[in-house]
């Protein structure tokens, strides 16, 4: 059995694992005042161009948009998300946890726009007894999103252009940024990204390390006291240098994003694979994650020796999957992927 | 200027002032301990045919909703509701700032179905990471609703089975109950009303007294420290007798159910009026809120004299409104309504 | 039996209630937007000379003082307070639902000092570990405090400084704040406590109000969308008018301060009267609650004919109880208990 | 320069991190439902003798904590717990955070007493306004505590005892019971301890993990749904199997024990040298923190070679220190301490 179901179902890329023994019996503080957390944040400044972010490391996306979230809001205030995203539909009411309301507005692709998100902030004001309503404070979007589609350049301009009218912070879950910026379907840079928001990170947990979510925050009002919101929150890791060491094995030369690259690639192999036998896309995903449209009989086939999510059904004889590819995804795994296909469709 | 915009602009009837000045020198405990909120509560008791219930007075309905739904939630559970709900859309996130997701409904009309609430239970159950979602522990209806339609007993049946078995408890928002039960169009009576659900509440804010919800509790869940809830949530009226007092005015004759029945009936007059001048409704009510749609030129012309709440824009050129009747409303105001009405539609 | 258990076990002033009566069928704005809570701002702001403060009305103590809190900290930050506190010991959690610690302070007579200020200050600051403890953010004390103690002007001015200098709101419940101010052992006035905090109620529920507490803020923080903070609590009245109505009763000839300076010249009758036929004080109030230690045989002949609260058993044979005289205590029941004292003191 | 601060400086035990390159590559199910975690369960509940226990792997100690105490109450409810205890003075707020007031009581060794519980309870049911009060639902204690002091199983069974007769569960903090369980002052075995409260954890994060702590649930209110619970609180780890790897390697042949017991004997060596030497002890550990109280010249030659963490000023010219041991400390470190002692204390 060959699985494609997530980008998480093995350890880690072997030079974290290899960093962490030889740095193990050092003795560092604790809570991410160490040197390598120092030097990972000096990488992470250096990727973006810019000194003056403040990061920090936290173990895993729920706690991080959770304290992101929490960090931003004034207990009134709500964050608009597409109904897809996954503080709206995975995290278990985490963000609800900490008093707010996500202003859920639906989206076929995973997306939110520029019009989508003025329309909340005008149906907020416009109404006559606006403060019996959940206030909009903060903007989550996904990059890529949960569907694996992407924000281009333009878009996210124009997403930040209209937070900053209306007063909104905006804040990109980067759980799988790696694969959103190697992309070839991207064409916004880490600087660019940066720039364009008041929050994101740096996902690692799905990109090769064994866990972590580097938080980079551009906006003072974010910057401030944010330890103790990670604390408060339950995420700051007491040997919080398992997470420095982990993001400088993978940043000090590129290998996260050469990790990302080929996992993109092998990505688009499987979609144009599925494409060429005549199996649309549920989405229009070039990222690690590809949900082909399968009619049933050949999904049968092929879980005899393959794993994949269930995503939905489109209709009576047809099924969307998830297919994810990831940093451990072995070339060979995806061939004979393909030949199975092959073989399935009667080619 | 007359005014139809709500049915909370005027103080209360004139009993309830009375009887506050009667009693007024009276000593009695504070915090709901008193003798008339004993006698309110047997007066309710007897209306629901149910001696085993319990009943509690607090001020308004936004406390009320977050108190009983805090009551009955664990802290990962939310409460489906519909999404035109007052929870909501008009509470500023009361129930998130408890901790806990409103899992919202398209409805077309403000009313809930059994099916609504068997799909989402369904689509929480059958996802393979269902712990990642918020569980769905409580349905929330307003009867009538915030549109102004009505649950029928058969309808009301099948939720209730539904909740049943599907493990979810079952709340009836009753803000405007009284002008619910008395409408033509209702089947409900209140001790069956009382029977279906497991918590309830009779409004008073918006049914002549000055404030005031009864919440009427069956399950032994809820029963449980529910004063603890009200405290805590900020919603137990020191001079609590002052609650007592006005539930005992209105019951012990029945006062609460014929300025309701009243109201709807001069609420169907208008709606009638409308409609044989071939102005549609919006909703199908036949309780104290109608919503006829009108050409904004006629609209523009009646509120020369007549104030609406402003509704929707429903296509180019049409409008629709709400217009309220209450306790306070008079006859002749009806009537000119309806006399302007003649004017601007030409007739 | 005559009781002197609290000062909310009556009704309201019968000027309140001509009022509510003489304005009964006007139809106003709901939530507070109405004339009458205008004209109540605006004798406020008069009373306290300043044009420039926030003035909201909110229905009773608890919600007042969750609402505020909420609305001044951020989610990390906890609020100072002494032990006996009303924040800390009898609104059931209240604060802590808002997700805040009340940083509780010991204290003899209710009251903090500067001192303790600064302490729990530094303690925080001082500790290496200080993100994992809770940030003061608030300090919340009442005048007069929950033991009839008062606070000098000099001591507000450097509990003042001190707020200043350590970044601390500064939040003062006046829940008997007329009872305070007209106390003789008061040097404070009413324009200057509303210059020496961010925030401060002058309470209705326990001054002669059916209920009511007027909200006085004059930072610019907590200013900011105050009344969403107040609907999130479910803290805003519906017929908001009810709440203007009063206050404009109490405040437009000072009737507030005369019903406050009454019960407080009772309440020292009755004071002098217990130390006179020696009987100690528990606290050294000047307010309309007092704390006489009694002989437990004295005590109990006294409740044949009074009902008071009982505060603390203070050794084997003696009793502190609290007696309470309001604006509808009558000079007579006064006369009758000093009686009563003298014949069970052998006098 | 040689550290004595903390047991948390280095990273895992060798045999951690080799079982993490060994397993590296497989395949898993995420969020713990992985084989590992299975084996380490298997492996937990044997040790405890008790295959109806529930265990759960999380991160920290914080997360645990709250997901534990957030589990357990209902809203109204509060944790009762030494004014030193963890959750009350070192967690940033967070069982706040969850809605919850930690009701502290004040400690000279850490340690709670049946006694002291017993009074809380009391406290609040006799308040005659006790639904004012929060109510006390749930016991933390630490075993050992903050200041390494143990209950003994006779204080324990009177814990548990008055729990049971209060109605209130008991959580007992395990973040270093392998210390405690090896301790030569200690008289409870694992087995006991698990049937003499609700919930405890076996801690990982100081006891030569890279992190982690094994939640073990015997009651079932906690029992039901815990896994949500702890998504609720960001404190599910994607990877799992990292927790359930680790925790195997630990405890498949007692070493997780072996290397407590030798940190135990290594501090209690170091306690018995500055006991010998003239130096008193703080507090009465017989586990691997000791806090001698130094003269503060001795204290500041020994600083120059040795890093300890400041505990308190005891006199004008002694200081209390924590001195930690762990599983990383080495022998050769003990003796140098030792001898630097004798030379600092001129012998």
């Amino acid at each position: 059995m060959i699985r494609f179901e997530c980008d998480y179902a093995e350890g880690a890329h072997e030079r974290i694992l290899r960093r962490l023994f030889e740095t193990n019996l050092e003795q560092t503080p604790g809570y991410g005042e160490d040197h390598y957390c120092d030097q990972a944040r000096a990488y992470i400044r250096d990727l973006c161009r810019d000194d003056s972010l403040d990061v920090h490391f936290l173990v895993g996306g729920t706690q991080t948009n959770a304290a992101v979230i929490t960090a931003a809001l004034r207990p009134h205030q709500g964050v608009i998300a597409a109904v897809s995203g996954h503080i709206n539909c995975h995290e278990t009411g985490a963000v609800e946890a900490g008093g707010h309301k996500v202003l859920a507005v639906p989206s076929a692709d995973g997306k939110l726009t520029a019009l989508d998100i003025r329309r909340v902030y005008r149906a907020h004001w416009e109404d006559s007894t606006h403060e019996h309503m959940v206030q909009p404070g903060m903007v989550y979007i996904s990059q890529p999103t949960e569907n694996g589609t992407l924000y281009s350049r333009r878009e996210l301009e124009e997403i930040w252009r209209t937070c900053g009218d209306c007063g909104l912070l905006l804040f990109v879950d980067g759980a799988r940024l790696g694969y959103g910026l190697m992309s070839e379907g991207c064409d916004v840079t880490l600087p660019e990204l940066a720039r364009l928001c008041d929050a994101f990170y740096l996902g690692g947990t799905k990109q090769g390390l064994l866990f972590g979510e580097a938080v980079v925050l551009s906006n003072p009002v974010l910057k401030r006291d944010f330890r103790y919101i990670m604390k408060r929150q339950g995420a700051m890791l007491a040997k919080g240098r398992l997470l420095g060491v982990q993001y400088c094995a993978m940043l000090e030369d590129g290998l996260y994003f050469d990790l990302a690259k080929r996992a993109d690639r092998l990505a688009m192999e499987i979609r144009r694979a599925f494409e060429d036998r005549g199996c649309p896309m549920l989405f229009d995903s070039y990222t690690n994650q590809q949900y082909p449209i399968l009619p049933d009989e050949v999904l049968e086939k092929l879980e005899e020796d393959f794993a994949f999510a269930f995503w939905s059904k489109v209709d009576g004889d047809h099924t969307a999957v998830r297919v994810c590819t990831s940093w451990a995804t072995e070339e060979r795994a995806v061939k004979e992927l393909i030949r199975a296909l092959d073989r399935c469709t009667g080619d």
